[in-house]
């Protein structure tokens, strides 16, 4: 009983530290989208050479997008985890450090999106992504091996459930990678497709942990 | 009993994050400013150099102010919305989305005021404004909806209070949006008095969420 | 009784949100010293052309302590204010508008410290901090009129010294200013001397405020 | 009794207000990675262009990872911390202070890895470094002594060994900075070996923490 404040207290500050992190980055996207050239905007007025900077647009609100999926995930994982150790610090900081890296590919998608390179450019976008989806997955897998990390039994269903959706998700992450070879567009569109996947909750793990939640 | 401080803890989390992703942006802003050109301070001196750049100025510190302002009133909303769920986390990404744009048309606007591209300028900075009440009017219908996000019952003044003073301020930075055709200057004046409005609750809804409060 | 935690929840959000606000401006301040030019380097070896910028880097060790001390007051006027209203709140922002500013300033002062612009660099950057003064002293007033916002009445004594050591501080940011005219580095001097000041609580103060937490 | 809640509370928000500090700069470090020289990649394909730069994210990685430990570490301090007074707030806000500067360190390790300035800047690097951990020493130190800021008896058992690891990790800091002058590389070997011994705790002391919480 005693020591039950102590472990929520340390589940708070990751937490804290986390949303920090997620907060800062969806934040800092908007400052790779810079003022068109003013010389040009002379020439050719304002909103048409903002328009011409569509892919930048884009880049920048599928990254939000898919930093706020990524962080509706992290919040939903921690509603179950409740404990915390050193590996999970290292783990979900190790997750932290792939989120801290999407300004980059996002900005190599933005300026590449309509060149020669844009296959590359998708690659190392996806890659990117497909890389955190693993990262999701071993934090996930160690917080949830024997309820390692969950304060109480939580129904085995909503475990499995959520197993189910990440394997899809690294499988999917990694069928868009593989498809930039024959058509970077359509490897854009699995992706955006997967990111509202990840921000839809199944609804019958919500049923259940309401009702886990409710039983406690 | 068991299931309310589980919602607490989730309504918590989002405020947390909300904070983080306002506390940011309105600390940037201030990086749109830069040093004036150090062949043109040796010339003219310091002073008389940064004093030419008052439009990037003004810019800044009213769009400071309007952060500011949605941070209060997301603020006032959060003192209501007690619950959540998974529509009300992508609501709110959306309206943070809103709000991590701002420091992009304020550097259009910067740059551009004294420039024969003003009214676009103005047209960007103003719209983009009105984009953003509109995300708080969804975030708030959706809350709202049949009180489904609220702790206990809300005072029904109070939701047609807010209701109402959102309806105004969608229609008048309409207003302001169109006014931009006739006048740029105006249509400023119009969003930064709307700012103003919003800066100040509404005395009567103030003294019922105190009746309330007491109440509950 | 039950409008208790609805208060305190209030003040919490407003620490938080300023707590950001610090947090990235004290981080940010490093943005601002950038990397020696890469030919000086491979002509004079790094350590040499690093050694040229001290004029930076104590700017920035200057505006970091500057930055420290001001969230240190700000801390510890909210371990007094306890509860909250919206005046509180655009006063606090007015604070905080203050506080984002400081990069601007102490890149000037950066920039200008050796330079016959020297007087006019020192001005501004002074001149910013007696009005963070000001802010400071408005928050002050408003929440301790009456102990307006105090959650149970604080010993009179501690509003004294609080005030007395504000009214000091406001007194010596305007001489530094002034004597800005006579001496930059003398106006320097005493600023930082009285960030060393306010960097230290009275002494009396802190018995006052631990026996009157004692006694609460 | 009355005591407790207000300690707490300051505590509290010196953690947020490092959290933040944390936060900001692992999420910042990214932006020292630029793109590629448009025109190189035209010439040599993004991909090609992208693994020329592999210094720069070397040197980010590893900074990121020795941020986290040290925020790892920070994390650690505070669950034995639990008093606050201006001291702590004065040597914490120094660490923090360590904790800024690490991008811009970073930044010229990443710049000159593979440069005749290489002896040199392994030494700023591994230099800031032995400084942070001298900080870290001081705030131990500080609350350490005779359990000034402890809020129950610590077992002594962990106070020694944890200042035995600060020793250690002190003293093979120092001896990274000094080898620098032999061999730059295993110089910068030693101090991400010292990270990998700082991130994962001591065994003994984690099962001493643990018994000495269900016995408080």
């Amino acid at each position: 009983m005693t020591k039950a404040p102590e472990t929520e207290k340390e589940t708070q500050r990751i937490e804290a530290f986390s949303d920090g992190v997620f907060a800062i980055v969806v934040t800092l996207l908007i400052f790779n989208v810079k003022l068109p050239d003013p010389a040009a905007v002379t020439a050719n007025g304002l909103l048409a050479e903002l328009a011409k900077s569509w892919t930048i647009y884009l880049a920048f609100a599928a990254s939000f997008f898919f930093v706020l999926v990524m962080w509706i995930n992290h919040h939903r994982l921690f509603t179950i985890i409740r404990r915390s150790d050193n590996n999970l610090m290292l783990l979900n900081g190790l997750l932290l450090f792939g989120v801290t890296v999407v300004p980059f590919p996002t900005s190599i998608v933005a300026a590449y999106l309509l060149d020669p390179q844009q296959q590359a450019a998708v690659f190392i976008y996806n890659g990117w992504f497909f890389l955190v989806a693993i990262m999701f997955q071993l934090l996930w897998r160690y917080a949830a091996h024997n309820n390692r990390l969950f304060s109480h039994a939580v129904d085995p269903a909503i475990t499995r459930h959520i197993a189910r959706s990440y394997n899809i998700g690294l499988v999917l992450y990694l069928a868009a990678v593989l498809i930039d070879i024959i058509s970077p567009p359509v490897s854009l569109a699995i992706s955006i497709g997967l990111a509202v996947f990840f921000a839809i909750p199944n609804r019958q793990v919500q049923q259940l942990m309401t009702t886990s939640d409710t039983t406690a």
